[in-house]
């Protein structure tokens, strides 16, 4: 087997393959990253990495079990990182600002999770400040730039696990996604974000932005990577006040089904600011979910898009208030002026506010679960567009609001979300899209976004590195290029 | 049949029976009623009478039915009364407060269904006002009084409701139930009161009072009445921003289990504000459950009682405030004083206020969730005590607060209710307890519940009316006296 310490995959399959042969050991994985990440020419993607003997020291644990205890671990030497809004017990989570660093004597629910499968924790990255944007340049530590052109934003809230993960330098990592936070760096990266049901990931031990609809995010370079992710780490939580059980009736895996139909937004709102790339490629997985068994149905994005406005618009930025107003009543100078200036936004919203957006919400979510008597997923671009961070830094409010109109609503109507590759720009910058069904059905719908993926891109974050060979269990098609696909230069 | 048109029972089976064999028809059922109404000496009762040549004309248009669309109508020819916060299209829908009275185009979905599954309706009636408190006093139209004994109150807000059903005038009538409105009058007036599942029951035409835990309730002289009822309204309603569909795993029917395991309250949580009468009867209902196939269990109701107090010490008065705040603002005068500085109380509350009690609300809701995994079903007393309408006049606040310590909670925590029957202090006066379990197990708590109140109470609300024979459809056992039930005087 020819893997590469330094450029070979470290998508999940490769990596079991090899440690199930004998031909790679953790303690070899962990001095490969070490390298990687210091070769890794994208800056600012750490805000703390984890002491290297520490790294070393869980790669030997690992090492020293026998055979029988390496099986029985579901993420056995899998490399990972953390969004640094996400506790690890004795290290310092800084939420992306340095004052209001803590160190945590418990970590996160998740993380805990994902040290019990043996996953082997590298560190925790950077992100907007107290996860409030979508863009990843809101960040004391600098912000990340997009690994195809480092003229171009990352994405945000979750940049810096997205860029780890595109970069080569962990096989997934941990985000959070609010407003979508998890999935439009993952459209900037060439990755894949799954922003799973509310409350199936435990949001304990992760520092808050809207409490009533954080979820733990998992951004990975293929569809079945974060799938496996997600069975290790889901499951009820008492100590999560928004910890919720899978309805027994929930299908438990999804193959992509030979038949199904797909929304896509109306034209009168389907908006690509301008993009006609982005257009372009749009149209290009609609054809591909045609092709895949898909009918497609235009549906009213009215309601969405009113849901969407919400967000920000309405009293839920009280939420990110009531998070951190202590902190920010002292030491208002510490946030960034737009994280400061979006927070303080909160202050204008009254009780009766919150609940009028409230009734207004419901209504919204009573339209749109009409919807899924029609369609069984909707497709939309995850991104209408992308933005040079000299575009955001001069319009910083204005061009982040517009990378949400197709990603904040979904937690608002307690929907799921896999965002997928979905090809390139002829200037080789990605574009990504979702696939977007009601709660609990993610398994259902990553057959379908596993089968899109492998036919819309071929190369797995900016890794240039092939989907594996075998993967798939059922889900998608064989990988054929696809002629109706723009290549990356 | 010796059916009495003055003193028979109004009960389902009763009725139907009379129906079937021709005995009855509704125009002689209107025309009884009518005189029931002018005869009773409960008064207050009703805020709006159906012209009685509209009530006869109804009845006409049922008797006019051939057999076959008689039997479709799963409620023909039963009459029955809503409480006047439901519209009527029409007629006055006043909410206790005469100023604020509008008249709807278009009835409440509950009410239009009960029209379309063949029930007769007789009025609209008195509460308080704007579904605001539990004491039945708080009216403009007069304080509904006991029909027991006129010195107590009735229990609200559903109080002309209660009154109704238990004075014979009515075979069931609508309540609405958010912080108990619905089973604290069933309780005082020896009748069924079913607090369903939260979006269960439409609430589209109800004038909300907490728009997010409002319910329409049933008031009715038996537990299969009541389901029978519930069977015909219950349904999604898209109009209705909080209708919830039931999940397909929910059991349909529910005769009474042969073994459960039943939850009550431990020692230091028991409170009966000093009424030992109501002690007693709540450790008779403790032992009729053993007797009837119940293990019982002590739980801790620390998060019940937590939960309870949120409901009017936390910022959900701030909904109360947003139905009527126009209102208020225009009119202070026209609202009863009481009722004013209840919902004026909602001005207190910051948005932030809001979300934090929510939190902690969640918090209470995980706690109280794993409760189900140790009990099948809560049983509470309805109220600790009963108070005289004098004692209310001189504490409006305190006394009413004492009256929701067992009945706050329930839908904030996304609980369903029934409310029954449990015997007679040595005075006559009422005494009754709920039985409480998770959302959507309604039909799996209605066995229990029917055959707890047969066995507690040989008669149904005020009438003097034995239970109907060959009721039960599978409900409870055979109805024998209890020796340890004290005795109507």
């Amino acid at each position: 087997m020819s893997w590469d310490p330094i450029s070979g995959s470290l998508d999940l399959l490769t990596l079991q393959a090899l440690y199930r042969s004998g031909q790679l050991q953790p303690p070899d994985l962990v001095a490969a990253i070490d390298e990687r990440i210091e070769r890794c020419l994208s800056d600012n993607i750490w805000i703390y990495r984890l002491p290297q003997a520490e790294v070393v020291a869980q790669a030997r644990r690992l090492a020293a079990l026998s055979p029988a205890e390496r099986t029985a671990l579901p993420l056995y030497g899998i490399p990972y990182a953390v969004k640094d809004n996400l506790d690890l017990a004795g290290h310092p989570t800084t939420v992306g600002c340095p004052a209001f660093s803590y160190t945590p004597i418990e970590s996160a629910t998740v993380v805990r999770k994902l040290a019990e499968a043996g996953a082997l924790l590298i560190g925790k990255t950077n992100l907007d400040q107290f996860a409030t944007g979508l863009v990843g340049t809101r960040s004391p530590y600098g912000p990340c730039r997009n690994p195809f052109d480092p003229a171009f934003i990352a994405g945000g809230s979750s940049s810096g696990s997205a860029v780890a993960v595109a970069a080569g330098l962990v096989s997934f990592a941990l985000g959070t996604d609010t407003a979508g936070s998890g999935r439009v760096p993952a459209g900037f990266n060439n990755i894949v974000g799954l922003k799973p049901s509310r409350g199936l990931l435990s949001t304990y031990g992760v520092f808050p932005a809207c409490r009533s609809l954080d979820c733990v995010s998992i951004l990975a370079l293929t569809c079945e990577d974060a799938l496996a992710v997600f069975e290790a780490t889901h499951g009820p939580d008492p100590t999560d006040p928004f910890s919720r059980i899978e309805p027994a009736t929930v299908k438990k895996y999804g193959s992509k089904p030979d038949f199904f139909r797909f929304g896509l937004p109306d034209p009168a709102h389907l908006n690509f600011f301008g993009n006609k790339q982005y257009a372009t490629l749009f149209q290009a997985a609609v054809d591909q979910l045609v092709a895949l068994g898909g009918e497609k149905v235009e549906i009213d994005f009215a309601p969405l898009a009113e849901t969407a406005r919400l967000l920000y618009g309405g009293p839920w930025v009280v939420e990110r208030l009531a998070a951190v107003r202590n902190f920010l009543n002292e030491q208002p100078e510490a946030l960034l002026p737009v994280t400061r200036q979006v927070i303080e936004g909160g202050r204008r919203f009254s009780a009766v506010d919150v609940y009028e957006s409230y009734y207004r919400l419901r209504a919204y979510r009573q339209q749109v679960a009409l919807l899924w008597h029609e369609i069984d997923v909707l497709l939309v671009p995850t991104t209408g567009t992308i933005y040079t961070l000299a575009q955001v830094e001069a319009e910083p409010l204005a061009l982040n609001t517009n990378l949400g109109y197709y990603t904040n609503f979904v937690n608002l109507l307690d929907l799921c979300a896999w965002a997928v590759p979905n090809g390139f720009q002829p200037n080789g910058l990605p574009m990504g899209v979702s696939l977007i069904g009601p709660a609990f059905q993610e398994r259902y719908l990553a057959g379908i976004a596993a089968a899109l993926h492998r036919q819309r891109s071929q190369t797995l974050g900016a890794t240039r590195q092939p989907h594996p060979a075998g993967s798939g269990n059922g889900y998608g098609q064989p990988s054929t290029p696809d002629k109706t696909m723009l290549t990356q230069t």
